[in-house]
């Protein structure tokens, strides 16, 4: 059994919280090849990590590593998805259904990790009242009222730009302490809320960077 | 002017290139502000980075900085969108035209980065031909032909997870060299194709990891 320390969190960087995820995929996929133990190399090179960095990372939440034996790969991935709060159900609103929010319902990867859609939210009113995929589009008014019959806690808000603080600050009032936000907007948000900007053209950045290198 | 190394850039980490495009949009604001130079401890401040983190990563690329001054805001932004390969156009195909497809081709933040949509690629009978926004569906047994005729570099596959493999294939034979990855499956490239995988779910998890810490 792996060492838990109890820990209060102060200061553990965002980027290790997103290598946490990607570290739980990685031993995923290993589960599902039937590989039962991996130490911090095999885990590094097989994915392209940083062996250190894994460390490090895993030394904010304790000792998971067992000496002459790596890590317990099933063990492991249990200990950092009750890290990251995927141990249980979260219920998710969605609001605004364009073909973000369309697209966004449809996306297997959310339900996987136990994050389910559990309401919708908009305001056109030929999409209020109908029920896509078990889940009815309501109108934004009722946002208040539903979010708290339903235990959502977090929200995504995929609505155009200009709508994008007026939802939020519904959102925050609702009681919602954990918004991702897909509007390429500014949004103030209260100190207590957790905001987190989804930027895609920061993913083909990545891309462009290395062909522009490649050019050079 | 600042002094400008040159580089061959031999391990630059990722996460590296994903913050230069932060800080890149980091700038962008500051200029709108009317801010002309800037050090790194009010960077990181004002933007909840760290500073030691920003000189680290600036430092692979040069000098950037001038004793008593910090850094020329709008020298700078420029400096980070030339190394991102931002100061030109690329073409981009986008494959797969559902509801995903369909948001991406009318997300504002690809266009504002220079990223334009040059050609659409989707086997729906009742999609091809259409035109959206300017640009054509077309079938995507043209991939490889169009691919070519209009200087494609960079495809955004958003096609059923099923379908994403073959596609893959297409586009790496068709010769591009850098693939945006959203659908939720395991895709195999040559060494020489750079594949990146966008997870929304990881965005979620750190929501998630928030609000399980905020429990305990």
């Amino acid at each position: 059994m792996p060492r838990r320390q109890s820990y209060r969190l102060p200061k553990i960087p965002e980027m290790t919280i997103r290598r946490l995820s990607v570290y739980t995929r990685c031993l995923q996929q290993l589960e599902e090849d039937g590989v039962k133990t991996v130490s911090s190399q095999e885990l590094a090179e097989r994915f392209n990590l940083n062996s250190a960095q894994v460390r490090k990372d895993l030394a904010y939440f304790g000792e998971f590593g067992v000496r002459g034996i790596g890590y317990y790969v099933a063990g492991l991935k249990a200990e950092l998805q009750k890290i990251l709060g995927l141990d249980r159900e979260w219920a998710v609103a969605l609001v605004g259904f364009g073909n973000l929010g369309s697209a966004l319902l449809h996306y297997k990867g959310f339900a996987r990790q136990g994050f389910r859609i559990a309401a919708i939210f908009d305001d056109d009113p030929a999409k209020i009242g109908r029920e896509v995929g078990g889940v009815r589009v309501l109108a934004s008014r009722e946002l208040g009222r539903e979010v708290k019959a339903r235990g959502i806690q977090i929200a995504i808000v995929a609505v155009p730009p200009e709508a994008a603080q007026a939802v939020t600050d519904q959102l925050v009032d609702a009681g919602i302490k954990a918004i991702l936000n897909f509007a390429p907007s500014r949004l103030r948000t209260p100190r207590d809320a957790r905001l987190k900007h989804v930027d895609l053209s920061i993913e083909l950045e990545t891309l462009s960077f290395y062909l522009a290198k490649g050019g050079r």
